[in-house]
């Protein structure tokens, strides 16, 4: 928790190691920080989003959006959220909710009649999926909520042994639903703005991450309606429109890379992060939860 | 995760148990939610916050801020706050730094030479507290970072059984400081504002924790310099006072109340937190993270 000084001191310090052992004879030289490990990652290490798992979205202050889908959990959620913005249903559509510490929602307001065209009106729930924890690669440390923890090609996800599913971590996106579970249709979504609401996993299908502009999201002012939902129509902020990436100009998409999160540098970064050092830390954690793990994401260069 | 359709829906639907075996004789009773035992609970479940334990914050957008002084953890630094109240050192101070999904924090800019009158300027670390988990009501779900956690008189907490040591959850308040551990000394305060960041854990003194007004600070643009800093004033939202409500006409004075971790309201908060139902939740999650169970306030009846 740095004040504009100690990062004029962290520079200076930058190479003195706290609570590590006196080494007289030879230097002391500062393990890597996590962003050290970033900076240093080869190309290789880092992968293309597809540009047709992106999703741009413009909003009427003028700010953008990026967010990621996760076809492979939540497959008809997914390829009605692609039918959705190429029909257009997101252009005109709105921010409805923002509440403190939970969740940002968009859409169209209930009494909107736009209708959603071309897409499967009861998806699947898609809360879980029978994967038995195969290509989870887990994390070393428990979780409060689930047997393990850890990442599937990219995502932050949970298993019990039996099936697998993605968290409800900061950014990560789920379809909004009334009551009745197969009412979700993905024509409203919502991203966590606070600590991750754990409590909603396996009841709500969890279909992307927003992977770029989150702080246009968060920053939003909090609907004063029951659960945050904005009580107007001029407190709605305006979605201008919505575009998968792969219908752009090439020039236009926006070019984005995730860390591979099966790759060795992925691993050094994870364990940098749960054992800080350098100047600043006095205590390094030991540990990290799967919430504070998700997966860099970075322009390509 | 409900949308406007879904809350009327809830009041339809509210005496519906799904999940429950079905019981043909007698009417399913759905199990009291979170709220329903908040709101059944006997006024002694509730405990007045002293009111010297309070901070009453007023912004220039004409907005108000309440934290609660956690002086049982952090003795000096919450002598330091109160000595820079009552001296005016946050009249004139400023929203310094929003980061996104990180923190905000608060003082006056490395610029402004204001002195801090009257207090001690290199108090001890107070990160944690030898207390070896004594006082500490843990929590029967795994921790990915603390061998115990719990809450020890209305606060979230953890235990190596050794120390006790307070937790960064969303809305609690460190003490910024430089890269040496004796440099906080209370002038800046930060506030948690995403995923909790348990690496900052016995790294900084944890002193306090926002109770109302909560999202004037997480609303606000974040910062464009490093770190979420505000790179030029006019950025900067102004602290118009700062007060201890202790110091208020008694009427002008928030009444609040935390609700006792000691009773049983508490106990049965939480395990219904845990354990979800009512028609909305499929699947109860069966477990909570300490940052997901922060003692519920409310305005004194």
């Amino acid at each position: 928790m740095r004040t504009m000084v100690s990062l004029a001191g962290l520079a200076v310090l930058g190479a003195v190691l706290i609570g590590a052992a006196p080494a007289p004879q030879a230097p002391v030289k500062a393990p890597p920080t996590p962003q050290d490990i970033l900076d240093a990652a080869p190309a290789a290490a880092w992968k293309d989003i597809a540009a047709d798992d992106l999703v741009v979205m413009t909003l009427a202050d003028g700010s953008s959006v990026v967010y990621q889908l996760a076809p492979r959990f939540a497959p008809v959620h997914v390829a009605n959220i692609r039918q959705l913005v190429r029909s257009g249903y997101f252009d005109g559509a709105v921010i409805l909710r923002v509440q403190d510490g939970y969740v940002v929602q968009w859409g169209r307001p209930d009494e909107d009649k736009t209708e959603a065209k071309g897409i499967e009106k009861h998806p699947p729930a898609e809360y879980e999926f029978t994967a038995k924890g195969t290509s989870l690669v887990p994390l070393p440390w428990p979780d409060s909520y689930a047997k393990t923890t850890g990442h599937i090609d990219g995502w932050p996800a949970a298993s019990d042994g039996k099936s697998d599913w993605l968290v409800h971590c900061y950014g990560m996106i789920g379809v909004a639903r009334d009551v009745a579970p197969d009412t979700g249709d993905s024509t409203q979504l919502y991203t966590v703005i606070g600590q991750a609401p754990r409590h909603l996993d396996r009841n709500l299908a969890v279909v992307g991450r927003v992977i770029k502009g989150m702080e246009f999201l968060t920053a939003r002012p909090r609907g004063t309606g029951d659960l945050g939902f904005y009580k107007t129509d001029p407190e709605r902020l305006k979605i201008v429109s919505a575009k998968m990436a792969s219908d752009l100009p090439a020039g236009d998409r926006p070019a984005l890379q995730v860390l591979d999160t099966h790759s060795g540098t992925f691993d050094r970064w994870l364990h940098a992060k749960a054992n800080r050092s350098g100047a600043f830390f006095v205590r390094p954690a030991g540990a990290l939860d799967i919430c504070n793990a998700l997966p860099p994401v970075r322009k390509a260069p």
